[in-house]
């Protein structure tokens, strides 16, 4: 049975994961429960964990935060009550030794007793933000995935993980530059303020038009190319070390809890 | 041989710690290195890190964690280059199985190969912060330490580690309140925003004038009772968690790093 996505809009987050259990609903979540918390996923056996856990501490930008569980745990607490990482997320990608094995609805027959989730701030909060600041997003505008580059800017390492900034384009124009600072510095659990402004050479970035993950995107007279990090950054630290086994959601299949992005910005 | 004191204020953080490392100085740090980040230590043995770790990521105002190393190191990085965590705090505490067994000037014969070092953040960076917004501060007016009382709000539990939220008051009159909070809601790395503020018998605080840790200080007339997290958290939870053995610094006697305040601040 497949639900009208209107009536879906209007349902509270307990809602949503209660039919995302069900299998009712396993398609992308960006618009549902809006002005809550959704989160990427990663999932890992104890014995990689402690290294992941300091790769995210150590690059916060690419990598926050927002929950880690203990080894075997499943239940949420706080961030999501009642919810279980086995089955409240729409699509879930199983990884073995970095190649992408399986796509799947529900991962209760794959659950290990010692996997840790991780869940990690995803953007939406601050692209939500940004549009209430009268800040323009192209890819909205143009109906394209954020553009997505790989520079040369080292993340810190730790044990397995390691790699380069991913970083996405948004192109803003010069007089709301700063505003875009500002907005975005208030959302740390979701990347917060840009890494980088203008200049995409010297980060290693040779042209624009050619991103190495999504759309590229159209940037207009007056605007500078403004650059934050990506979440796809610990989904490439995390394929480069080949884990036996890693479960991670599918993109834009995300986690949504309830707890408010406003509750989680700063000042 | 004894350094004079003033001659020590004006040395550099890696001065500092090669100084600290020699066995010459062994006091307390407040006042050395000013505008640097002091750090909190706690090592402790791989099978209890995990837990230690996720206890301060779910308790980020008590125990905002500055960095972690991976089992076994003790080379700080790019927090303190060419630091060493076995030589360059002024003192250690020894404690086994929750009791004090020992304080040191080195723990270098004591390091094993699995432990895990975990630097907190320290109040001294917002109280600096406060001091130069013109914000009195009762405790060092009156050179005292600042009184700490424990809480009946709860922290969140992670495996072995659990206890109460420890609180700092200082005393600030009505019309500072909300600078207070803005200034020290930018350095989330030590202690953030104010937890709570007015009304201590909402926190569990019957006696204001009768602190668990240090000392009383004097409220006068217009002025409200301004709550912080405390960096006596942790060192609370650890005891009553009672690992077979703990390293930390001996209170006051922190790691000097290479790293600015300000280059830690948010906004």
């Amino acid at each position: 049975m497949r639900l009208r996505v209107e009536k879906v809009r209007t349902l509270s987050p307990a809602e949503l994961r209660l039919l995302i259990r069900r299998g009712e609903w396993d398609r992308p979540t960006p618009g549902l429960a809006p002005g809550y918390a959704q989160a990427n996923v990663v999932i890992l056996p104890a014995r990689y964990a402690v290294d992941f856990f300091l790769f995210c501490q150590r690059n916060p930008k690419p990598c926050p935060l927002l929950e880690v569980l203990e080894a075997g745990a499943y239940e949420i607490g706080s961030f999501a009550p009642g919810a279980d990482i086995r089955t409240d997320v729409p699509r879930y990608n199983i990884f073995r030794r970095g190649n992408l094995e399986d796509t799947r609805k529900d991962i209760g027959e794959l659950w290990q007793e010692d996997f840790v989730t991780f869940l990690l701030g995803c953007s939406f909060a601050f692209e939500e933000a940004l549009l209430k600041a009268q800040i323009p997003i192209r890819h909205i505008e143009e109906a394209k995935n954020v553009p997505m580059y790989i520079t040369d800017i080292p993340c810190r390492e730790a044990g397995i993980f390691r790699g380069p900034l991913v970083v996405t384009l948004r192109p803003i124009p010069y007089e709301k530059v700063a505003r875009a600072v500002q907005v975005t510095a208030r959302y740390p659990f979701v990347h917060g303020a840009p890494v980088h402004i203008g200049a995409p050479d010297r980060i290693g970035i040779r042209d624009l038009s050619r991103p190495d993950f999504g759309e590229a995107v159209g940037i207009r007279a007056g605007e500078v190319p403004v650059f934050w990090a990506c979440g796809v950054t610990p989904q490439v630290a995390l394929l480069d070390a080949k884990p036996d086994i890693c479960v991670t959601h599918t993109p834009g299949h995300m986690f949504i809890s309830d707890t408010l992005n406003e509750e989680l910005a700063t000042s």
